[in-house]
C-alpha cells in the first residue's frame, strides 16, 4: 500500500508515539504510520516544542472545560520532512522541510469565510483532546497548513513558529505600530518571542516584567529595554519616571494583578492584548478605570496566518531565537522533557523533543 | 459693554442659575451674564436634559476619583438660541438655534490632533467639576462645538443627542453593521437612544434587557425585537433559542452579572461596548471565556464627532425620541427635577429642565 | 442511482439547459441532471436574473480576456429548490427555498484563508467561462455557498441578492456611514439596488445620476434624494448647491468623464467605489486632483460574504424591490429576455427567466 | 519689546530671507525678525532641505493651481534651535533644538476634529503661497507643530524627517506590515527616506526603481533588495522572477507607466500609494485590471501625526539617513542650491541650505 505514495520506497509500517493517559503518565506505543490523504503530506517529525499547555494537560490532565478522556497524543509546534504526499498535493513535495500550523478548520463556516478561521467551531488542532498530537515519528497534515523552511532555518527555530504566532496575533490585533512603547507581562516562552514580535513590528521601547531573574535576562538579550520584577511593588512609579506613554500592553501571565497593573500604566485609549490564560474562571478588573481612560481589552485566542510572517521575523533574529531552546530530549525521554518544562523555570525556557533521535 | 456685540440690544446683566452646593442642595443663584470670547457664542439656553451622572453628583458629591470641591452649576444636555457672537465666529450668528457639545479639548495634544479629542487631559466637560454647566439662563460655549438644530428637530430632542452620542460613538467603536444582532442591556436614556441607534446602524435584531417594566415596554417602541427581564435567570436559555448569533453587546448597566452574560451570550469573535459606569472599582469578569471565544471588551468614554450624527440619526425618528422625554420643569424648581429622576425610575425616563420658562 | 439521495423518490434523468455557442445564439440542449457531491445540493432552479455581464457575453463572446471557448451555460443571478443533497450537508435540506453565490473558492489559498475568497485565483464562478451557470433546469452547487430564503422574500427577489451583493461590497469597501452623503452614478440594477444598500448603511443624502428618465424615476422610488441627467453639464454646480459634503460616490458606469465628475464633488478624504468596467483597457483620471484631495479610488470585484446581508436588505424594503422586476421570460424564450435586456434599456430594469416555468 | 520674551537677551532686530520674486529670481532681503505669539516659539533656524516642489516653484513659479503672486519666501523641511517662547508655551523652552511640521491647521473645522488634520481647508503651510517659509535666519512657529530632536540626531538628518513623514503617512495609509514585498518607484530622495520606513514598517523584501545610476546604488545602500531601472522594458517579468507577490507599490514618480506597472506587478488585493505629483493633470490608468484584481489607489497627500515617527525611525538609521544629504550651502548662495537640486540629479540626492552660516 505504501508504495502508492509518490517517492516513498521503504516505510515501516508502524512508528512510536508519545501518548498521555492520566496526569503524569506519557508512554510510548507503538501505532501504524497514518497515510495522507489527497490533500494531505506525510510528515516525518523532527523537532516538538513543549507547550505551557501540553504541561498543564500532563499535569491536570484539563485546561478549563477542555478534558482529556481518552489517551492523548500531545505537541503541536512541530516541524519536520515530508515523506509521502496525497495525489491532490501540489505546493510541497517530497523532501521539503515544513513547519506546521496545528489548527484545522472546516472551512465553510462563516468563520472560515471572513478569514476568522481560528474561530471555527469546527477547528481540530493538534493535541487539543480528542485530537492527537505531534509526539510521534509521523504525522499527516493538510498540506495548505504546512509551510515551507527557508534553508537557513533549523528545524528547532521552525518549530517556535508556533509560539511566536500568537504574539504576531497579539501584535496585529492591537495594532503595534513603529514607534510604539509596549510593556510584555510574562516572560515565559511566548512572552519573550513577543518581545522579537514586537521589535519587528517597529516597537520603540519594551518594558519586560517577571519573577525568574533567567527570564529577564533573556528578555534584555531578546531586546527589552527596561526589566522589571513582577513581585515589585513600585512598578508603577517606574514605568511613569521612564517618561515613555504606554501604547500597548501585552499579558502572557493570565493574572489579575498584571491586567491592572496594565490599566494603571497605559496612556489613555491604550490596548491590552491578554494572551495568558488566568487559573481562575473570572479575575477582577477595575472597569471603571478602563472607561475613563477607553482602555480596550482584546483577548487573543491562538493565531491566523501567521506563518510566514512568523518565519520571516525569526529568520531576521536568528540567533536570539536559538537562545530560547535550552532543553532537549528524544522521544523515550518525553517524560523527562514534560519534568523539566514542568519544575525547572529558573534555567528551562523551552524544551524541544526530537521523534526521530 | 453688552452692545458691542453683534446683533445683540438689550440684555439684562445678570441671570439664574442652579447651584449644587452639597449633596442634594441645589440653589437658584443670580450669577453675571458672561460674556463669548472672539471665538465663542452666547446662548440663552432653552432646554437642558437631566443626566444619570447629574444625578450621582447631586447624591453623593463624586463620581470615581472626580470630586465637587466647589458650588457647581450641572447640566451638559443642552440646547438653546444664540444671542450673540465673538468676532471671529463665522459659522453660526445670532438667532441660530444650536445644540451643544460639552467637552472643549485643548486642540494641541498628540490626542487632539489624531482625532481622539475626547481623550485630551485637558478637556474641559460642562458641569464636570470644577467646570460650571449649563443649568442657568444663559452659557458661552466655542462656536465650532455647537451645532445647528435643523427645523424639524426640537429643543428638547436636540439635547437628546447628547445622550444619544455616547450610543453613536459606542456602535462606531463596536462596529455594529447592517445584519448584526444587538443586544443591549439596561434601558435607561442611554440605552433607549441606543436602540434608535443600533436601528440607524442596521441592526436586523435587537434584544434589551432592564427590570423596569416600563423602560422593557418603552424599549419595544423604539424597536426592540426581544425584551428581558434582567432578573431573569433563563436569559441565556431564552437568547439561546431566539436563534440569531449576537454580534455586538452593549451594556449601560456597568453590572458584572451583565458583562459575564455578555460573555456568554455572544457569538465568538464578538464585541462588548461598556458604556455603563460599575459602582465598585473593579468586577469579576470571565476572561478565561473571553479568551477562548475571543471576545473583545471595547470601554466607551463619552463621544467624538457624534453631533452631526446624533441630530440626523434622530431627525429619522422623532415620534419616537420625543416619547423619551418624560417629564419638564423650570429652573427654579430644578430641585424637583432632581428628585423626580433620582427616586422615580418607574415612570421617568429623561427629566428636561428649561432655565427661560 | 437517483433514489440514492435522500428524499428523492422520483426524478428525471435530464433537464433543459439554455447554451450559448456563439454571439446571439442561445440554444434550449437536453442535459443530463447533475448529481450532487457529498457536500453540495441539487436545487430545482426557480428564478434566474439576467446580469449585464450575461448580456455582454452574449453579444461580445468575451469580456477582456475572459473569453467563451465552448459552449456555455450563463445565468449566476439564480435561486430555487433543493431537490436533493449530499451525504455530509447537515445545514440545509430537501425542500428549502436557497439562493446561491456563484463563485466557489479554493478554501486554501492565502486569499481563502484571510477572508478575500472573491479574489482566490482558482474561484470557479458561475457562468464565467469555462463553468456552466444557472440557466438550466438544475444545477447542483456546495451546500455552503447556498443561503435559505427567508418565507417573505420571493425567489425572484433573493435572486436579486447577488447584484445587490456588488452594492453591498462597495459599501463595505468604502464604508459608507450613518450619515454620509453618497452619490451614485449609473442607474442600472447595481445601481438601483446600491440605492438601497446605501440607506441600509445609513445615508442621508442620496444622489444618483442616469442617461435614462425611467431609470431616475426608479431611483427616485428607491429613495434617492436628487437626481442629475448623466449628460447635463452642470452637475458639478447643482452639486455644490446642493450644499452637502460628499463622502462617497459609487460609480456603475466605468466612464473616465464619472470617474472625473466624482473626484470634482467630492469632499477631500473622500472615497470613489468603482463598479463599472470601463470599455476600454485604461481610462483617463484627474490623479493630481486625487492626491491633493487625497482621494482614494476602490476598484471593486464582485463581494464576499453578503448574502446574508442581502437577504435581510432587501426584506426590509420588498415593496421597492419587487419593482426593479421588469420582466418575465420561461427558460425557451431566453433569447427573447436576453433581447430585452440588451436593446430596451429605456423601459426594461431586471429580466427574469424562469427554468422551470 | 523683545526683552519681554523669557530667555532672550540680546536680540538683533532684523534678519535675512531669501526670497523667491519671479522664476529663478530669489534675493537675500533683511526682514523684520518675526516676533512669538503667546502659543508660538522663535526659532533660529540651522538647516533647511531643498524639496523638489520648492525646485518647481523656483521653475515654474506654480504647482497645477497654486501660484506664487507675491514674493515669497521658500523652504519647508527645518530644524533649528529655541531663541524666544510665547507666555503659553509650556512644553518647549528657550534652547531646545526642534524640527518643525510646516502645515498649521485651523484646529476647528471636522478635518481638524476626526485626526486628518492635514486635509484642513484652512491649512497654513510654510512655503506654500502665499504663506511664506523657512529659508530665513529666524521663524515663528506653534509650539505643537514643533519637536524635540533627540541629542544624537543633528540638525540636517532632523530637517528630513519631513520628506520622511511623506513616506511614513504612504506606509499607515497603505498598510505596511511586517513580511510585506513592497515596490518603491522613483529614488528621489521621498523614495530613499521611504526604503527606510518600508524598513521600519517590517518590508521583508524592497524592490526599486529609477532612471539614475547613482539613485539606485543609494537605495542599495539603504536597503532596498532589488533594484531596476525604469527603463528597462523587461521590468515586469524581473519582478515575476522575483516569485514574491508584491503586496503594496509606493509610487513617487507620478508617471502612468509606473502606475500601470504598480497593477501588473501587484498581487490581486494589493495596494498602490500614488505620492508623486503628475505632470498632467490626467494619467491614463487601467482601471479594468484595477477592478479584476481589486487593487486599491491611495493617493497620498502630505502626512499626520509624524514627526515623532519620522525622528524615531530616522534615529534608528543614523548613518544611512546621512549619506542622503549630499550638498549644503549658506543663506546666501541659497541660488547655487537651488540651481544644484535642479540641475545635477546625477550626483546631488538632498541639498541643504544654512541660514545661519
Amino acid at each position: 500500500m505504501w508504495l502508492l505514495f509518490e517517492g516513498v520506497e521503504t516505510l515501516e509500517e508502524s512508528m512510536q508515539a508519545a501518548v498521555l493517559s492520566k496526569p503524569y503518565h506519557i508512554n510510548i506505543e507503538r501505532r501504524k504510520i497514518p497515510k495522507p490523504k489527497e490533500d494531505e503530506i506525510l510528515i516525518n517529525v523532527i523537532s516538538v516544542g513543549v507547550c505551557g499547555s501540553d504541561v498543564h494537560y500532563y499535569e491536570y490532565g484539563r485546561i478549563g472545560n477542555r478534558m482529556i478522556k481518552k489517551p492523548l497524543v500531545q505537541g503541536h509546534e512541530c516541524a519536520g520532512i515530508i515523506k509521502a504526499i496525497g495525489n491532490k498535493v501540489t505546493t510541497l513535495k517530497v523532501g521539503d522541510r515544513v513547519v506546521i500550523e496545528p489548527g484545522i478548520p472546516c472551512r465553510k463556516c462563516s468563520y472560515c469565510k471572513n478569514g476568522n478561521y481560528h474561530l471555527c467551531p469546527e477547528v481540530r488542532f493538534l493535541s487539543s483532546p480528542p485530537v492527537d498530537g505531534a509526539l510521534s515519528e509521523y504525522i499527516t497534515h493538510p498540506a495548505d497548513f504546512a509551510f515551507k523552511i527557508p534553508k537557513n532555518i533549523s528545524f528547532d527555530i521552525a518549530s517556535l513558529v508556533e509560539p511566536t504566532s500568537v504574539g504576531i496575533h497579539a501584535a496585529e490585533v492591537t495594532s503595534i505600530r513603529p514607534g510604539n512603547s509596549v510593556f510584555i507581562m510574562g516572560m515565559g516562552p511566548v512572552g519573550l518571542t513577543m518581545v522579537l514580535v514586537a521589535k519587528a513590528f517597529g516597537a520603540k521601547n519594551i518594558i519586560v516584567s517577571d519573577v525568574e531573574p533567567l527570564r529577564l535576562e533573556m528578555a534584555e538579550r531578546m531586546g527589552a529595554s527596561m526589566l522589571l520584577d513582577a513581585l515589585d511593588n513600585n512598578i508603577q512609579e517606574k514605568v511613569d519616571k521612564y517618561n515613555e506613554e504606554i501604547d500597548v500592553v501585552i499579558d502572557t501571565s493570565g493574572k489579575a494583578q498584571a491586567l491592572n497593573l496594565a490599566v494603571k500604566v497605559l496612556k489613555a485609549g491604550g490596548k491590552i492584548g491578554s494572551i495568558g490564560f488566568p487559573s481562575t474562571d473570572e479575575i477582577s478588573i477595575s472597569l471603571l478605570r478602563m472607561i475613563q481612560k477607553e482602555i480596550t481589552l482584546y483577548p487573543i485566542y491562538r493565531y491566523k496566518n501567521t506563518f510566514e510572517k512568523g518565519l520571516f521575523i525569526l529568520s531576521k533574529q536568528l540567533e536570539l531565537a536559538e537562545q530560547l531552546i535550552t532543553h532537549h530530549f528524544p522521544l523515550d525521554e518525553v517524560h523527562s522533557a514534560f519534568e523539566k518544562a514542568r519544575t525547572d523555570k529558573s534555567k528551562c525556557i523551552k524544551v524541544m523533543v526530537h521523534p526521530n533521535k
